[in-house]
């Protein structure tokens, strides 16, 4: 509500030109939230707002919004303007937006730009955008080993208006390869005469820029870092990737994952901006090969047609059975899967994971059992009841163990587990679970009858 | 496997007492892993191992390793040596640790550790661990608005060694009311002797203490911030949240969201230390619950046990028509909780959304029911393949709907729109899918026959 009142009150400034207005509305605001008011604009708007703004305050504006929104706002400006911007943004967040444009629009840009920033950009649209290379920035602050401390501070204030961070100064030898890296916090409390070579931490942690991005920020993560050196195969410093980063990249790397637990390929953009054919093409794929093999249980069912039309009440039971097994291999599956991610399980945990599981499974195939013998026992008599309870337990316990060795079996060879949606471990544990359904309806049948 | 192998490193050093050679395995890995490793030995191991490492390097090692864990390491140890450790560990991390022992043993050790910093770990623990105050560490640096910018620097320098971060420093009252914020890097830049109120950025972006971490985090984020202050309701600065606790925030939230999604209650604790019961009583309510809904559809089914019975080739298809309702249900739902979780989609976006999804829904409905009538007219004739078809095109359409609407209305009631898991949405259009099964049915039957 208050987001649509802030936009209510933004079109209004826009409107009768309020600039000084719009720019403190703009101050009372988060960056974040800032930019995100700008794209939910029309585009007229947007446009008249672009006017009033101070030339400074667009680029930084650009850096805050989705870079395909940025993309779509920088489309409709003359190329020059557009390519001035693009100049003025940090080089990682520019590249970001240029990948979201046609390639022809891009490559317009990229000749109207200052040769020397545009080959910035055409180095880091070499990388995939989610490998460390897509994610880093050149903007990083580098000395030769030989200046002192104090140089380097001044060196530092000299470029800290551009550099993504100044909390590290990188040490690099005349072929621009990574010796050292030096805290501002080293800098700071060293004497000015040291020689940084002398204190600079050698060696440090870097990344190949082909790494993936979610490997990268969990290396950053784990040693506290501000920032990571990312270089190529001759281990030349290519820029660094910074702390600022690390939560987009886990943000996305959970969505992705969510979104294949869910069973659809992740969309890779936010949701907002995804068209009706992009979501079809997402998840029509899964849809489809879960609708073949979903096609099992109605083999299963005619194999025991006979049995189903003797006993007509074991028909009314066909869903509940199987949606218990879906319910149990879902919430398995997913908290497996997470486990995985997260690097907290890995292969060789596969015994205490499915003895585990196992357990789990044994304790509420019993608890559910009893409720489903007491419950259909109660309305349609103590054969089918009896049916329906052992069927309930035997397919809980299926549906964890299979739900527990698929994930791991998956990572075995080399492909993602999080593949092993919910609704896939519920459509494959459908057909076995009325086997398991059919085998026992037969058992206790046979005599009964 | 090489986890295995470093595993099987570490326990021949520890067993050969070679505590050189310890330290030189320590060294060559990330803190991380070193931490990952240290709780997979044996008691026995990990006893001897404390014995060999250098007493200030056990608190370190703590404050990696998983607090469960730590709290497991801890209690086997004297409590006087516990309450070493605990004092040298940062205070965050020590609160945490604390929290996993039982109460009795907790106090014990609380009331062994020196006054101060038992207080200090009082005060942490008096605030839940997922708000800003349970997450915040008391370890800032602060001074008052008087001094000169070397002044600050050299009170810096002094406490660079405890402190979490020295790259902001605090200025305070004398009531401990916070006024403005330091950066070094403006210290660095600043004159000498200017006084830090001139250059403190005033009124800094700061939180309660019993803000969601969540929120917290997303905050720290969305302004590049590298810590954030932390208050109370009269604003006096209690401590700050770090950059470095954010990927932690994150990455819980994340597991804490996609186990709902899964069906299941979050454990809030790592998988691998989760218990049977404990994993039983996060995932039985919802299969109770679930299972209870499920016998909606064998009243369903009871209603139109005639029409089944009349022609009991429809029995065939109850496990693929309900199977695709929840397929598509459980797609829709994920990416919309995902897409609410991480702000993307508000209330006020019901009407596209809904939009989109029906319109989603319609193209994946037409491939889908295309594909049933392909298959099933084939094998079981014309009739049956138009209303399994028909059915799944309508279930299709259905299923979207519901799974695109449930969550937003749960926003709206202020219920977190992750507890619309998989399983639930599946269950939900379950017995909805089998009652437009049987009006289908119903129509082209009374056709056709």
């Amino acid at each position: 509500m208050a987001a649509e009142e802030l936009l209510a009150e933004l079109r209004d400034l826009i409107r009768n030109r309020e600039d000084r207005g719009i720019r403190g509305l703009a101050s009372r605001l988060d960056p974040a939230e800032w930019a995100d008011l700008v794209p939910r604009l029309d585009d007229g708007d947007v446009d008249a707002l672009l006017d009033l703004l101070p030339a400074d305050e667009i680029p930084e504006l650009l850096e805050e919004v989705d870079p395909a929104d940025a993309a779509v706002i920088l489309s409709r400006l003359s190329p020059a303007f557009a390519a001035d911007l693009l100049e003025a943004m940090d080089p990682d967040d520019a590249t970001d937006v240029i990948e979201h444009l046609p390639r022809d629009q891009a490559d317009r840009l990229l000749t109207e730009m200052e040769p020397d920033e545009a080959a910035e950009i055409e180095e880091l649209r070499a990388f995939p955008p989610d490998t460390a290379g897509g994610r880093m920035t050149p903007a990083y602050v580098a000395v030769s080993p030989e200046i002192l401390a104090d140089e380097a501070i001044v060196a530092l204030r000299q470029v800290a208006a551009e550099a993504e961070t100044i909390y590290y100064v990188y040490v690099i030898d005349e072929d621009e390869h990574l010796l050292g890296v030096l805290s501002l916090h080293n800098l700071v409390l060293t004497g000015p005469n040291t020689p940084v070579s002398e204190v600079m931490v050698r060696d440090p942690i870097r990344v190949h820029a082909e790494t993936d991005q979610e490997t990268a920020a969990r290396l950053l993560t784990d040693h506290n870092l501000l920032a990571l050196p990312v270089v190529d195969d001759q281990d030349h410093l290519l820029g660094i990737i910074t702390e600022d980063d690390i939560a987009e990249i886990l943000e996305e790397e959970a969505t992705e994952d969510i979104e294949r637990l869910g069973g659809s390929q992740p969309l890779d953009i936010p949701y907002r901006l995804a068209s009706v054919p992009l979501l079809v093409r997402r998840r029509v794929g899964w849809l489809l090969f879960l609708f073949v093999a979903g096609l099992l249980t109605s083999q299963v069912l005619r194999i025991f047609e006979d049995r189903l039309q003797q006993t007509p009440a074991l028909n009314l039971f066909l869903p509940l059975i199987i949606g218990i097994g879906g319910n149990v291999g879902s919430q398995t599956v997913t908290t497996l899967v997470r486990a995985i991610g997260v690097g907290e399980v890995q292969l060789r945990d596969v015994g205490w994971v499915l003895a585990k599981e196992i357990a789990v499974g044994l304790v509420m195939g019993l608890i559910l059992g009893l409720a489903g013998f007491a419950r259909v026992g109660y309305s349609d008599g103590l054969a089918i009841g009896l049916i329906v309870g052992v069927t309930i337990a035997g397919v809980t316990v299926w549906s964890a163990m299979v739900a527990a060795i698929l994930p791991l079996i998956l990572r075995r060879i080399n492909v993602d587990p999080a593949v092993v949606s919910a609704p896939f471990i519920s459509t494959l544990v459908d057909a076995t679970g009325l086997l398991i359904y059919m085998l026992v309806a037969g058992l206790v049948l046979s005599r009964v009858l």
